[in-house]
């Protein structure tokens, strides 16, 4: 590839010290499956950051994986779960969730959330046993839409859950630049005690791949790692997974890698506000949306590649950009210089 | 761990080369999930190996996500499988097929290994529609318990299905330690023109994870991505299982770790027999099944790690002794040491 | 129950006719699952109006089973059906087709109808392997809210499956309401031409229960049977159902009822309409959704049974009102008189 | 069909009481599925013939969806079944408990029935998330091979089972014919309370179609329903079935059909043990297994229809002969003639 990509935060491999890390303990025996001692030191680390030794965490490949079991683990197989209609599991994961069973009830949102009142519109929907049960609210921090919830915004959608008997889980393939931005006010603890269970996300910030089921809610602990076994989520060389976490939540290097990727994105979007260009939402987090002449949009692609999200009229589309870890600073300015 | 194990072939990370080469590329921007130029390349390399350019390659991160895929892929709803009792889908894989369907009809081996003889009762007993309908032959190479298939017996095997119209899966997980036993007499290409659908093995013979999935018939190949990514596996950052094989085949990397660890297996082996030892089944890869006293098995119990597989009588088990690509020669030779 | 019931069209049992040929073929010995003569010239009978000997025809027991085997016969595990918002399988039908394993890809539409450039809409949003792939198209008719589909809009979304190799399905749980509505220009033989499987409902239109599965496309009718068995279908006196639909469509009675039933609920729709009240969707088949005032809709409630559908504004709901083969005309005629 | 049959206990229709009962009561309006005044009445008798208010009934359409149904709504998606070789689940079933998720355990037994020792056989094999994890026990009462559980069997297979924390669940299929064998010492109130959950057939003891499940433990019992509607259980026309189980258990029906037709089994048996022939398993209810010279076969089967079982040796087979509710005694008394 010659030109310059923005296109997703899981464009380069992983940050040098995963991979220095990796080297360095390769020759080290382990047992397998997960149960080996980069794994435990990993799982230990995490805890202390959400600063509670009562979650059970488990590891797992990837966002539609992790999606996939923690859903089929909770729900029975008459219930369904709630969702936006720009959620990655209605829309982009293939029918993960229906090939387990499930029937995903969407909701139109103008921002990519949920929030008590739009999930109340979904359970007084679904009144008897000739339709599903709702049993879960999914919800993504950060959201496909690049934005946030606030501890406000979370916390009524967590009570709400509780009082109406719902499991409240978070999709966090990008939950560090979530917990990062300028506009968050929620922590990795907040987020623990808020939710029945949820996923840090490591392979859009500086994983190989790999993402941590973080359970809250003692109920759904039971027996995960069969749900793991069953859906081929229990790697045999498991230390691959906990290695990575072990190193990125060592010395804070999660959160780093998510902060420095979403100050280019602010870099670029302030960059576009100056210029007088909108957005599709705020900018929050380390993807832009911005609303783009078309015209802009053919000059950039010349030397960049981002995707076009959406056609807003004849002269005119929201583009989406993004920054991570692997973002050089100088290929930030080098783009910003060429908005006109 | 203190004790040096002999327990499997993952206890460590991967072959240096890999990380080596992880590391070179890593701030290479590519394209995600299974399309970047690393995968494209190690799906060349392989097709070289085979010597047929007319297969579908996919990469997979670990072995029952391998043959769930596979399996759900092929098998409509009625549709069985045929296994041995042996087998990893029928014992060790957590019910994984069935949760995606499918019931596997099992099959009592004398040695882990089909036979037409064997597959034909099955399909025999199967009648009407009041039961399933058996469609798929499922063998491991090498199998589960360390035999493999001479060439002869994989065409007999080949043609019966052929004829019986079942498709022919191998599950390769030990595919290499199979093709390089001084006892094999079958090719890449054999395996590939044999049957239906194969994969190679990565996560046991040097690789942080990965099995390479081959598809030689052409009316299983459409739209095989869709399952990869239903289930999971598609991973975001694609490159890690393409660069691992790449290495593994670019200059017969894949085929001198499985040398190797059989090599040193067959020294252990080599070891027994000279103290009058016999095993479960006749040493062939890198898996040994020898037949010990339980003495023996404490004593050695005390510096090295292995598998007390079954009880044979009051005072002699069968253990599982392992040697991979990662085994020191210097802790073989202490081991036969111990033998006595 | 006091009140006389315009709820549905299965309050009462079925057909005296039906009742009569059950009791005079009772002490006949069949054979059992499906195979017996009674069904066999059910089948007759039913392609003899089809006008297609070469139709395969299935009986199940009710529409959501003959839904959920239909659909899980036809798709991959990837591939979905695409339906109005308001279809009996999205709604109403307890996820029964997300449970073998598909999504539904919903459509809003103004009548419960579907046509070629909703659905166009449905596969251009589906580009690839990160969504499902729509592979089938499921309408109702009459539909779920009572409109029918013309011969000409039938046609065109034919015609465009056909184009873009989706499956065209129809629900036909009152499939004799529509061939039998005033408005209709469709013939069984239209339907059976227009789609690829189709089912011809018995249990809303005179039977115990049964509904007859119709498929027109030679691709879809291989080993049918196994999906009636493995979901619980296959009844052991499968004579049950065969006897029905001989009996139903020996004289045409089958049309017969369905007109009867037509014919009154037109008689009461005319009853509101001379009064000025109007309908969510123009009355056409045996189901009506006048637009009343609360205090009529008040008034009715104390001598009738029959659903309210939907809140209109404060002062007025819409309602559902359902004649059957059963309907008594002195009940139309005293339930007319207390329409003010 | 010419030849009388001995096949099975589905040939005919349903008893003459239940076709004057539908038809007396077929004009009475009802709702649907399930929930009607014979279904509610139909209920209660059952309840007191168990004699016990405290369990949940819903009624199916057949064993295969009875079986499905319960089995799905029990276990969790890595929880397996432990069933005989024999079982109908796992043979005749076409894959059905497969398709909900569920692998089956199997076990050889000599009699078709289950004991704790073979129980605890295949959960102490079970040891970790490797591999599925057995949950559920199932039985069939009589056994797919016409043997029945005697009390002290039940009791302690159940007391096993509640220690273990495995479910009990009975196949009713043939329940009347077990409770009504000479050599039984259960009652259903025994049934009741030494189960999790079991269904009393109504198919093959006179009834057109219709099963019903009988829940007894508490923690089964919870949205049911959902999985009835789901799997195409609930039928529009619930009456169907309440009124034939009314019917059967108003007047003792059930149990006097059933003892009817183990009485001519037993004439029949007699007359084949008088003659000095013996049995693939000891006649105890309405299925009998001589093993008959093939010379007798081929004479018996020009004038009656039954299964050949199985090949014994080169001159002789085990044949199934059946009797039922509907089984004439003039006929049974022409085949003993015919027995030589």
């Amino acid at each position: 590839m010659q030109k310059y990509s923005f296109k997703d935060d899981y464009s380069e491999g992983a940050h040098p010290e995963i991979l220095k890390v990796l080297t360095d303990t390769n020759y080290i025996q382990t047992i397998g499956y997960g149960e080996d001692e980069f794994s435990e030191k990993a799982r230990e680390l995490i805890k202390e950051k959400i600063n509670n030794q009562n979650v059970d965490i488990h590891f797992a490949t990837g966002g539609t994986q992790a999606n996939l079991i923690v859903i089929s683990s909770i729900l029975k197989p008459y219930h369904s779960v709630i969702a936006a209609t720009t959620a990655h599991i209605e829309v982009h994961e293939a029918g993960a969730i229906e090939a387990v069973g499930h029937k995903i009830n969407t909701v139109e949102t103008k921002d990519g959330k949920l929030s008590p009142d739009l999930v109340k519109g979904v359970i007084d929907y679904h009144t008897d046993e000739h339709m599903v049960k709702p049993k879960m609210v999914f919800i993504s921090n950060s959201t496909e839409t690049g934005t946030i919830y606030s501890k406000k915004e979370l916390t009524e959608l967590s009570e709400f859950c509780k009082k109406n008997k719902l499991y409240l889980y978070i999709d966090g393939a990008r939950l560090a630049s979530a917990l990062t931005s300028e506009k968050n006010d929620l922590t990795l603890k907040d987020i623990s005690e808020l939710t029945d269970i949820f996923y840090i996300g490591g392979t859009k910030n500086g994983a190989l791949l790999g993402e941590a089921i973080v359970i809250n809610n003692d109920e759904l602990k039971e027996d995960f790692r069969f749900y793991l076994k069953q859906k081929g989520a229990l790697l045999a060389k498991g230390r691959l997974l906990g290695i990575q976490f072990l190193t990125l939540f060592k010395d804070n290097l999660y959160f780093q890698l998510a902060e420095y990727a979403n100050k280019n994105a602010k870099k670029i979007a302030d960059a576009f506000k100056s210029k007088g260009y909108s957005f599709l939402s705020e900018p929050a987090t380390n993807q832009l949306f911005p609303i783009l002449p078309d015209e802009l949009i053919n000059k950039l692609h010349k030397k960049y590649d981002f995707y076009v999200w959406s056609k807003i009229d004849e002269k005119h589309s929201a583009v989406r950009i993004i920054c991570s870890w692997a973002t050089k600073e100088n290929d930030v300015n080098a783009f910003i210089d060429e908005i006109i």
